[in-house]
């Protein structure tokens, strides 16, 4: 087995050389940019740790792990141009940097070439690849307009928002696990237990992101912390919040929730307070660690050893104490 | 074999049954919209006939056949986001029914749920055909990609021109035959000359319908005669006016091209005397009726029976009399 970073070098190596300069121009630059743009990379390098987990030459899931990464760069162009972000990773996003057509087109063609990757496989591989790909792919584009719908939307619960969340961000952790798992020809039952891990760990991971979003150091955390709470995000912090407040302390909240301010530094902060009073911030820590350990049980039925489980259970615990 | 009616009403049932009432609405309802709107249904009605050519119950190539239309229709929808055009088969589009966020993103989902249509086929034949799929649908965006840079260029050449419909178009209707015998397993030598036949008769579509937008009938012809003019857009027809005319005449007919009016008659009536009289409209003619017969030989290398590539023929020669 190799340690994280030696899957992300590995990665980064197969990344570079995947790179040509193909024509047309205008269409392959900006995927170029945007798959450069760095990033945890943290869904490939978890294809690769599966195959090596499963028993299986993790070189052999390189192909898959560039598919996961570049569809995973795909819906963040198209959403950045849905949420007219500026910015991504601290640089301009695609459809800032050239414009909106080109944001589009660009992330189409992506979209495909993640396709193409899984063609290198024998066709039962390609398949199973190919199909848990698509079921996975048109999850992230509901999860996506489920997002969209709860913008407009005030009597979004927390089993939707869960399930939001679910298919817009876990899905794809599942999926890019069971790739290892399919491309080292493991069982079944093996697959579908290292997906739910991956399911579980996403969840968990992004309810970690809501609650950074809110309480992250501003010193180590890579965005701006307080962004959900500037743009009224119904995030699992606010929907608990309400749940936990009722009469004028309810009112209050959700009337700051419909104002958009020049100057967010006080909503910020009172926002915050309610999160903290009401109870939502520590129920959210809990609802992680419920997630995180959901997905340690899981690790139990896996026919794999014991030092294995141990080594993704220290990924998983290292992902739920990050703090960017 | 069938008749093309019998493969259109037969494709237009396996379309009405295929929509569901999926969620979320906001992402499924747009997706029915565009699929319902019509159009000759072409390039599935094509696949049909391939498979049936190639001695294979058509009934087997329905799932490939509403691939390439979900497909098509994919390309409808962003090209339409691209082009800021309000109307498609004489409706509201996608992006001005909804909205560009819908667009992008409805779009997207038909993108994923073209693969899966083909789950249903065995590993091989699932294989070749995302394969042959992955590979047009790039050429596609990538024929998009040249005709949104032939826009801002006055340097187009006349083969760059012929690539770029190629690829926007004809590789499509070359893909969509080349399934059909994909899925009949013809041999490999009979799937390349079918994709051939397709791909040159795509070719002589596409100028046909340049040379239409310029000279069709308006009672007949389903668009607004004189479209491609009044955007200034650089079809065969113009390059080949510009080829044919110099001096005064190539200045005036290359200055009527940078202007953007109200009223259009004028230019329309000038611009399509200058193709008349440069010989350019009949040099369109001469190049459509060249594709063509370059197809019509391809046919002469199939294996299959005469009738059946007089059938091929006489489908051919109808789509290059039509006036729409």
């Amino acid at each position: 087995m190799q340690n994280t970073q030696d899957y992300q070098s590995e990665f980064l190596s197969y990344l570079e050389n995947f790179s040509k300069n193909r024509e047309p121009k205008n269409l392959y630059q900006p995927i170029n940019y945007i798959l450069k743009l760095g990033g945890k990379r943290l869904r490939p390098v978890l294809t690769l740790m599966s195959a090596d987990i499963f028993n299986c030459d993790y070189k052999k899931a390189l192909d898959a792990a560039l598919s996961i990464e570049i569809f995973h760069n795909f819906s963040l162009v198209h959403d950045d141009i849905m949420d007219a972000a500026p910015l991504r990773r601290g640089q301009l996003t695609v459809h800032e940097k050239w414009d909106v057509n080109t944001g589009i087109l660009s992330g189409d063609a992506m979209l495909i070439m993640a396709y193409q990757l899984f063609e290198n496989y024998d066709p039962q591989v390609f398949q199973a690849l190919a199909k848990l790909f698509s079921k996975t792919a048109l999850e992230v584009c509901e999860g996506q307009q489920y997002d969209v719908d709860f913008e407009t939307r005030d009597d979004v619960t927390i089993p939707e928002y869960l399930k939001m969340i679910e298919y817009k961000t876990a899905v794809l952790v599942g999926a890019a696990m069971q790739m290892g798992a399919i491309i080292a020809k493991a069982s079944e039952q093996d697959q579908n237990g290292i997906y739910e891990f991956g399911r579980l760990l996403g969840i968990a991971f992004q309810l970690q992101d809501d609650y950074l979003d809110a309480f992250g150091n501003p010193e180590t955390f890579g965005k701006q912390v307080g962004g959900d709470i500037i743009e009224n995000k119904k995030t699992f912090l606010y929907l608990k919040a309400l749940q936990f407040l009722d009469g004028s302390k309810k009112n209050q909240l959700e009337q700051l929730f419909t104002v958009n301010l020049e100057d967010n530094f006080e909503k910020i902060e009172t926002v915050k307070q309610f999160f903290i009073e009401s109870g939502s911030a520590e129920a959210t820590q809990q609802e992680i660690e419920n997630y995180t350990k959901k997905a340690f049980l899981v690790l139990e039925t896996l026919n794999i050893s014991d030092d294995k489980k141990l080594l993704l259970k220290s990924f998983g615990t290292n992902l739920m104490t990050r703090k960017v």
